[in-house]
Formats: structure tokens, sequence, C-alpha cells
């Protein structure tokens, strides 16, 4: 018993280890951005049979996620995603959990992850899920507006410049029965006019009427959404209660498929940036 | 299709914003802590029934899910857990990732959150996941064997003092009736001695008795374990196969649940800290 | 010479050292600000007979340390001083030694501190410089014009909230024989316009007549300034060579005593904050 | 007069500037290095008309500018000097300035090169000072006595081979009359056994016999010294006082020129390192 006594004593004794946390406060005023990437995601598509170049119900699932770490975490402005990737955009004047980058690192990945497992049924309903897959999470810093459109744009153009390239590439393969390295061959040095004109005069495809979730990826923002649920009333006069349909109007993270590299976006929404310029 | 020409002068035109990420490399020859902490887990354990003070499958399914990381990450070099937290020791030497401290804690939160939900059905049979959760994490270095040892230390003893409160605490509530107003109360100002004494003296409970896993959490550490599986042999002679017993020797996260604040454990396990003293 | 070969071998075994080196760039389009303040001025002050409240040959003498700071190292864009500090601001785009904030810190310290001695005798004539004098310095970014501009103006109201405190206080012992102690007590909790009331009411002073390099502090602005300076030229015709005035407009650090905190100036020198919004 | 009662207001108001303040505290229990360096060095060693390859007397002012850096900040443990660069040891347990790397980095920049302005004409008698250099510094942390052992010898090493280049190169110029970029061309590939080898036939120099605080730089530790001065003394017995030599004990910063890669050093001076192994 007098050894428990000590214990407590010991406690304070090995305390001090607690000043060799560093503080990893993000800078005031600055939109911080959270990018999770997939890890291994290569192996796991292919283990999981997803669908080539794009799969669909993958791209739910991840938007899935995101606007359940939307939901879930505080202060998430917008969002971006495109194959296996997720941007979460902090608000410049938040200040979650003192504005710590391990905690807005850590909330995210670890909700976006567990939310991976929770929904994947919903979207792979054939296709089982054979191990817990892991992602890899950043926090960078952008100190205005335009820096931080200048972000989002440089993703979506990613998505762009990839899902042209993949398109092209998967056709090649399962449509003219190509190898992955004739394919890979074949679009060596090719540009984007190039790969468009390979599309159209080989497959009839039009790369401009490919699904716009594959070609400009998904933005998330915040907007006023009717719920309408039913609900069980009883009026003085009945013996029965009766179901009644309430509309209750609430803010939801709605995905949207549009360019945002241009000023259209940006004017069509301006809560998203206002007062932060 | 000239629009698309200039996809790629986009991108490269937005491309600066790389350069607003930090680097945020750990320093060289430091044991690197990755501590996680179950986000609101009072609510959580509370919405899925958790036995109090101490619910074994949460404790189980927590070391599969920190067995999970350690096998699926590199250079963890021991991990200890206790209630919903869990902390992963990465080697000095290590160089995975180049030790940056973003690609750390976010890696092991959501591998640790994936597997949280994966392995759910493993340990709570009966009980449905309700919602997906969440974990926080931060990275924490310490410099030398000593700190190190320290650290863990100071997590073992939290563990025994929160323990030995839970356990009177809930025992006044379970079974003297006590509302836990009353049981807070009751143990105000107590201390460790006052607690074995009211546990010993009212309940016939001697704490000494108690699970190690409740009072001293969950150590893991690297060992050769032996595999047994079966294997299909057929040998030439025979028209049939047969399968044979084959033992395979591999390292294991096991889990221990000993005093690690003695000199006895580090002295029983020297590998450990080998080579970075 | 074995021992010799040896050497280069050694080096390079010893080079690893090098990796402990953190990364401490300055996130990018943030101004970048360095206040320096002076070591322990308390006691440099009387030891060098200071005049009390404000020592004009010091001031000036700062002011002539920041000019050599803004004319020798780069991209400084304004600077402002008062009483023992000085604070000086880089551009948003500078790229100076790759924006490290540690080059960014010492090379203003060193200069700073190597020009006060340097530079001391020429405003100190009668008073020899009795040992050399300490800075420390910090970097603090600002995102944006506007908190680049409230951080300005912090530093001016301190500026003025010290100067009116001082000027009271000294007069106080100065003219009316209180000690030390007696002054401190007879300000205790009194408001600014109390202050200007022991001014005026007690010593006729006016404290809006008070010098505005006292009240204001010192801002230090990029200006257009002309030089004369006197050149020999010797004409065909001529036998002996005649000195001419030769005028040359170069940019200096020119020193103003101008509010800063409301807009007006920041209007008139639209040049500072130009392509930084 | 109202409008100064607003200032109080004014500051309360811009203070949020503050929070923009990084923390940059060192991880305990680690060596703090702060390395300085000379700015533009070269151009400043001829300005001044430095000696070839050594100058004496710039060697003996940068150790009188380390001593007083060691005697005026806190807790530094050794300093090594070579050229025109200064390394300071803080310990592992300082707590100055609660170990924040821009208090150590801007407080040795600052004081060093005030000192070094201060202490000129001490060692440059004939050469006037032409204008006040500058520094740059940077903080690196060492987590063990080995690490930071071999930060030293790296130091050391590097102060060999650039001195044993330095030395053919000068002499190649100074008694062979090549120009620069003769020498230059003559040293290209060669090794230490080849310098040395020039050295000993061309111009009969044992390079061992160089001054050693060339060939090994300067190493400052504390050590006891004996200071003797004269005090005035009055017997009661004497009418007028008589001068007597007290000698008074106390710890100095002293420099050595001696090996510090072997361990010779460090056995023989244990109490450098004691306590932080």
């Amino acid at each position: 018993r007098c050894l428990r006594a000590g214990v407590l004593m010991a406690k304070s004794k090995f305390e001090y280890v607690r000043s060799f946390e560093a503080d990893d406060t993000c800078l005031p005023h600055c939109w911080v951005v959270v990018r999770l990437d997939g890890r291994n995601f290569h192996r796991f598509a292919e283990k999981h049979n997803f669908a080539k170049p794009n799969d669909s119900r993958a791209l739910h699932l991840m938007t899935k996620c995101a606007q359940t770490v939307m939901e879930e975490l505080e202060d998430v402005a917008i969002a971006y995603g495109q194959s296996d990737e997720y941007s979460f955009v902090f608000k410049p004047k938040s200040n979650w959990f003192k504005r710590r980058a391990s905690k807005f690192m850590t909330h995210v990945a670890s909700q976006f992850a567990s939310s991976y497992v929770f929904y994947w049924r919903d979207y792979f309903e054939d296709q089982p899920l054979l191990y817990p897959p892991g992602f890899d999470g950043r926090v960078v810093l952008y100190p205005s507006n335009q820096t931080l459109k200048d972000y989002l744009s440089w993703r979506q153009a990613d998505c762009h410049i990839n899902n042209l390239y993949n398109t092209v590439y998967w056709t090649l393969i399962q449509r003219s029965g190509l190898t992955p390295t004739q394919a890979q061959e074949r679009l060596k040095g090719t540009l984007a006019a190039d790969k468009n004109e390979i599309l159209f005069s080989q497959f009839s495809i039009n790369y401009n009427n490919e699904p716009l979730m594959y070609r400009k990826g998904t933005v998330l923002i915040w907007q006023k959404v009717d719920e309408v649920t039913t609900k069980e009333v009883k009026l003085p006069a009945e013996m029965e209660g009766r179901t009644m349909a309430v509309t209750r109007t609430s803010m939801k993270p709605v995905p949207l498929h549009c360019d945002i590299i241009g000023d259209a976006f940006w004017k069509e929404h301006p809560e998203i940036l206002e007062g932060n310029s």
C-alpha cells in the first residue's frame, strides 16, 4: 500500500516530460488547409476491384467521408476532392483547438478513415472491405484569398490532367487491347490536344461529355437544405395520432462538380471567402 | 480544345502554392512518440454501453488496432496503451517518410481509426457501432532513453491513478448505490491509501488483485512468435494431397501487462532501447 | 601524413550533423517583422547618463543604426522605432536568404549592434561608450496589410502610452523634487487625461507641444534624396581642374515622426504596401 | 485630450497582433548550438588588409568577442572558433529565456557584433575600422553528447582542411609568385598528402609546425583563473595606506588550441559534458 502512495509523487516526478511537447499553433488569419491522400491506394484499388479509370462508388464514398468530416469537425469552409485525395479548408478566424496543426490534421485523418470503413458497405454492396485503409495528411497555410484559390485551382488542374491521361490510357487498354506498357508508350510526349484527338478520332469519345465528377472533382460547400422528416402528432380532438411531414432547413455540405478555377464560382458563392480578404 | 492545352500551363502557374508547405522534419536521433486519444470517448462509451470502470472488449479492440498500426507502419519500437489512449514510439534512427512529423501522426491516426471500425465486430459482437469515432494525435520528441522511459512511466502512473480512482468511484455507485455526485464527494481529497482502504474495508476488494490489464495498461513489444499454418503437400508417390502443419517463426507485436516504471522490464528487454543510449 | 589523409574522411564522417539543422523558412506572401530590443537598457541608460525621459542623442543613434540596417540588408520596406526598440518590416515577396527566419533576425541584430558601437561617437561626443551593448530580436509574420498596419499601430500606441507616463513621471521628479516612489504613487491609477492635466496645471506643459520624435517615435521609409557631391572636372581649354557640384538622386531611408495609426500616412505613401493587398 | 483617452483602448485593440508570435522553444535536454559566420568577410578582410592566409589579430579579436559572449550570456558550456566563424554551445539543462531559439541566436549575434567593433582597436592598432561588420547565426540542436562532439569535430576537421588548403595556396602566391588562378589550378585534385608534400619539398615548410591556433582553431572552456589585483589597505597602526596584492580566483573562458576530435580532450575535461550523457 505504501507503494501506492508513491505513485502520485512518481507521476509528478515524470510530468516534466510534458515540456517536450512543441507548440504548433497555426499562424492566425491564414487559411488552414489539411490535405489527405490515400496510402498505397494503387494496391487498394486493385484488391477491391475498382473500376478504371474512375470508380464512382469509391468517389462517392470519399465524398461521404468528407461530408462527415465537415459535419463532425468545426470551421471547415470548403472541401475539394478528386481521386484518392481530399482537401479541407478551415476558416482563417477558426480557433478550433487553439489552431494546433496536429489537432487539425489528426482529427481530419482519423475521422475520414473511420468513416471510410463505416460507410464502405453503403457504396460497395458486393465488394467486401478486405483490410482497413490508411491515409496521410499535411497542413498548409495560405495567407490570402488569392493564394487559397490558387491552391484549389492547382488541385483541380491536377484532377483534369490526371483524368484526361487516365481516360485515354484505360480506353486504349480496355477498347484497343493495348498492354499497360503499350498504352504508356502511346501517350508519351502527347499534349492535352493530342489526347483529346485520340479519344475522338479513335473511340468517338468527346472528352467534354465525360461525367463532370470525373473531370472536375468534387467541391463541398455549406448550403441550406430542406430536410423532410415525419413526426407523430396528436391533435386534441383525435383519438389516434397522425404522422405529419415536417420540413426543417439546415446547413449541409453539398457536393458540386463545377469549375473552381475561374471567377464565376467565387462570385456565385461570395460567403465562402467573405470577411477574409 | 484550346482551353485544354492551357491546363498544364495553368497547373504550373498555380504550382507555386507548394512552396507554402512547411518542413516539419523531426530532429534526428530522437525518439518520436505519437500519442492518440479518443475524441469525446466519454460520450462514445455511454452510447455503446461500455462496462464501467473498464470494458475489456474496448481495451482489447484498442490493442488490436495498435497491433495493426505496428504491423502496417515502419519502425515502431514499442507501444503503450490505457483507457482510450495509445502511444507509439518510433526508433531514433527511423527515416520513415524522412521523419516528417505530419506523416508520423496522420498515418498512425488514420490507420488506428480505420482499424477501430474494421475490427469492432470481432470484439463487440452484440453491440453495433453507431457512428465512426475520431481520435486526435500529437508528436513529441524525446532525446534520450531516460526521457523516453520517463514518458512511458508518466503514462503508466497516469493509468494507475485513474484506474484506482475509477475503480472506487464505480464500486461506490454500483455496489453502494451512491449517485455520481455522492461518489465524487466521497472521494474528494482522498489519497491512494484511503482509496485502497475503502475498497478493502467496505467491499473486501484487494485492489492488487484487480486484473493487470486494468492496473498496468498494455505494452506492445516485438517478439518471436511461432505461427502454425497448414499446407497442402503432394508427395510423388501419393495420389492424394496431404495437409501438413508448418511452423513459421515471425516477429509480432505482443501485448504485456507489466510494470514499465521499474528497471526490471528494460533489463529483460534490452533490445528495445539497444543502440540508442 | 597518414593522419592528414584521414581528415577528409573524418569530415565526411561527421557531416551527418548538418542534418540536425531545422528548416525555418518564413511562410511566403507574409510580411516578416524583425523587432529588436535593447538588452538591459535601463542599466545601460544610467551608466551612460542618458537624459530623462528622452535622450535625443540615443534616439538619433538608434535611427542611424536602423538606416544602416536598411541600407546593408535587402528588402526592408519600412522600419519603426521608439525608446530602445526598432522593428524592421521585410516585403512579403522577399526571398532574401530563402526567407530563413534565423537569417533575417541575426543579420538585423548583428548589423544593428555593430553600428551602435561604430556610430556611438558621432552622437555621444563627450560620453565614452563603456561596454558593448546587446540586443534581442524576434521574427513575427503578418499575413495581410491590415495585420501589419495593426502591428505598427500597436508599437506607436505603446510609444505614446509610455512617453506620456515617462514625461509626467520625470517632470514630477525633476521639477517637483518627488522621489521615484512618490512619483510612481502619484501616477497610480491615473488615466491619460489625468496625466495631461498634471502636466498642464502643475507645470504649464502642453503635452501636444512635446517634440514629435518623443511622442510618435520614428518611421523610416525609402524616399528619393538629392545628394550633392563635388567632382573634379578638367575642361579641355583649361589648365587647371575645376570642382563642380554634381547632383545624384538615390533612394534613402528617411526618418519621419508622424502618426501611422490613421489612414492618412498610408494614403500618402501607397508604395509601401503596394502590390501586397 | 479626448483623443488621448482613446489610445489605451487603441492599444488593446491592436494587441491581438501579439498572438502572431510563434513559439520557438528549443527541445529540452538537447545541446543548443549557435553558430555565427561573418557576413561577406572575404571583402571585409581585403578592405582591412588582413594577413593571408591567417591574420592573428583578427583571430584574437574573434576570440575576445567570443569570451565576451560567454561572460555576458548565460549557460555557454564551450565555444569553438576558426576563421570568421564561432560556435557557442548552451547546456542541455539551460532554461535561459525559456530556451527560445530567437533569444539564443540574437543575443549571441548582437553581443558578438558590438564587441567586434568595441574591441577592434585593441587588436588592430594601425588599421582603422572602415564600416560596421555583420554576422549571421543559426541554432542547431544536438540530442546527445556524441552528436555534440561530432558537431565540434566537424568544425575542427573543416578548419584543418581549409587551413591546409589556404596555407599552400597563399605560399604559392606569396613565395612562388603564382597568380590566384595558377595557385588554384596547381591545387586542383590534390589530396592532403600532396599539399603537405608541396609545402615540404618546395618551401621546406613542415605543416605540423605551423601555429596550433591556425591548424586547430580555438576552443574556449571555463577554467579557474587567479586574478591578482591591488587593493589599498590601511592597518590600524599606520598613518598611510599600503597597497597589497590580492589574489581572487574566478571562472573565465580560457582559449586552448588543441585537438577536440579525439577522446583525450574530453577525458581531460569531463566537466564539460558532465551530467548530460
